[in-house]
């Protein structure tokens, strides 16, 4: 597949096409994928997640600044479930697009519209493997939400940052149960804000409850505005990566990644076969038809749609 | 089925243990489904939703008072996909419980965790079969998080309300398409704060672009805290339920809820059946070994499940 070829040759153009056809689900992005996955394991992915306000894009350019002066290549995935309780994520990210337009060693994408091919998780899953297959270094995937779908989304990731800042309230950054499961660095971001130290104490305390020493995540202090602490911040994660390689939490992460990956695809494919059998569109109206008449309970209709295709 | 016949004459512990069963997806849950289901559709499925700190499980509270005091019988479900970053539903919810225990007009579940039968939202609607045949009036569905997912079931519900606050920031509730989509009676909680005369302008402001004026979402004020504007909440409620059953939004939205349902449980089937004939546990490692050392891509690996199960 040429496409494949030029993505791998590191061709921009190629590379935004790539990615909106592997986005769109259009029919020739299996055929696309399978050609470039099994050159995508090298890159590391990066997930940066927490509340709306911690100031996670000013953040993430910080890093993609730090990367480049360092003469890595990075993709950025800027990740929207359109949830209507958070804002702002494309025009923050329209204004990074025009400060990294010119170098074509940043390529940017914001994915902000649902339906995605098996799922939003697994969409990002695809367009991860597409950026790593163009040889980027480092991707560093923003989602810019507070549900469940973002750290989701942020837990396919080989690192996780987790951003909190202080003064948001406990209501909105209650560290439950949850984000200790996801977060590998803690980053206390608006760190010259009072209540900074309030925080970091906070996350140490239950840090200290949550297991040994050795596991636990760094938690670094960063002003993201006043690009303090992105090199901390760069060193942690380094530091992380290198730790879990060695005790193979890393591989354990990439074979949860690559699990989620293939039950949405495969869940999708199954979705879209019994679409084209037995449960087209009008069918389907018929059914909720029937559905609304309280004719036929759901388990039932599922029944009958399961025994049209001989199960 | 003696259970269903048990919950349909208003008994509150096998109603109890009927959501349970319903909820845990266990395996007589489609036949007790399919025993209430033809006697559901009467209840009225009322959503709240909105950010974290509206005050939403109070302002549940005192509708739920107020619908007691004029006899109706209800059933309040508070659902939490577990975001890490909200908290304290669970224990809001234990709160509740004792407030309402010794009430036999009020049944409270709360939903806290996940892989539900068909996902979260098909599992709502599920709990709401059981306690609708049950005969409640009404049912109040509180999300306690931001993200997609409650938006997802808060739009399922007959009247979806949606609780801002004065002084949140934009950032948290801002006001985009999404909202507008679910939201047919928004609420302004919190009323007795600055901030508040602001907020409503601005919900006039985007709600006068956004159509005509007959079909423009009713806007209250309250403050729940001091049972304050209550009344007139449900007489908006009440209001939009009969504009609704004369437009035919209501029939279409429970249509839509219905046809949700339907494809939440019908997926799940799929995913269970693929499981069960040749996806077992030890297939699927095998599967992710092989993803994990790139000797196969996701989509191939799916075209090798489908071509075992002769499709």
């Amino acid at each position: 597949l040429s496409l494949a070829d030029d993505v791998r040759a590191g061709d921009v153009r190629a590379l935004a096409r790539a990615v909106t056809i592997v986005e769109d689900g259009r029919p020739e992005a299996p055929a696309l994928l399978g050609a470039l996955f099994p050159h995508a394991g090298r890159a590391l992915v990066v997930g940066v997640t927490g509340p709306p306000g911690a100031g996670k894009s000013t953040l993430v350019d910080r890093l993609a600044a730090h990367l480049r002066a360092a003469g890595r290549t990075l993709g950025i995935v800027a990740v929207d479930p359109t949830s209507p309780f958070t804002g702002g994520a494309i025009l923050g990210d329209r204004i990074r697009m025009q400060a990294h337009a010119t170098d074509p060693g940043v390529f940017i994408r914001s994915m902000a519209t649902r339906g995605h091919l098996g799922g939003l998780a697994a969409s990002t899953g695809h367009v991860l493997t597409v950026l790593a297959a163009a040889g980027k270094d480092m991707i560093l995937v923003e989602t810019v939400g507070v549900g469940q779908d973002e750290v989701e989304i942020a837990g396919t990731a080989d690192v996780s940052l987790v951003v909190l800042v202080p003064g948001l309230g406990d209501e909105v950054q209650a560290l439950k149960a949850g984000i200790l499961e996801i977060a590998d660095v803690f980053v206390v971001n608006k760190a010259d804000r009072d209540g900074a130290d309030r925080l970091v104490t906070q996350v140490e305390a239950m840090l200290s409850l949550a297991g040994p020493d050795s596991a636990r995540p760094a938690i670094v202090r960063t002003v993201a505005t006043a690009d303090e602490g992105t090199a901390d911040l760069l060193a942690a994660v380094e530091a992380f990566r290198v730790r879990a390689e060695r005790s193979g939490l890393l591989a354990r992460k990439r074979r949860d990644h690559l699990r989620r990956q293939f039950e949405g695809t495969l869940q999708d494919r199954l979705r879209r076969r019994v679409e084209e059998t037995v449960l087209g569109r009008e069918e389907r109206e018929r059914i909720v038809d029937r559905l609304a008449a309280r004719e036929v309970d759901p388990f039932a209709a599922v029944d009958d749609v399961l025994g049209k295709m001989g199960w």
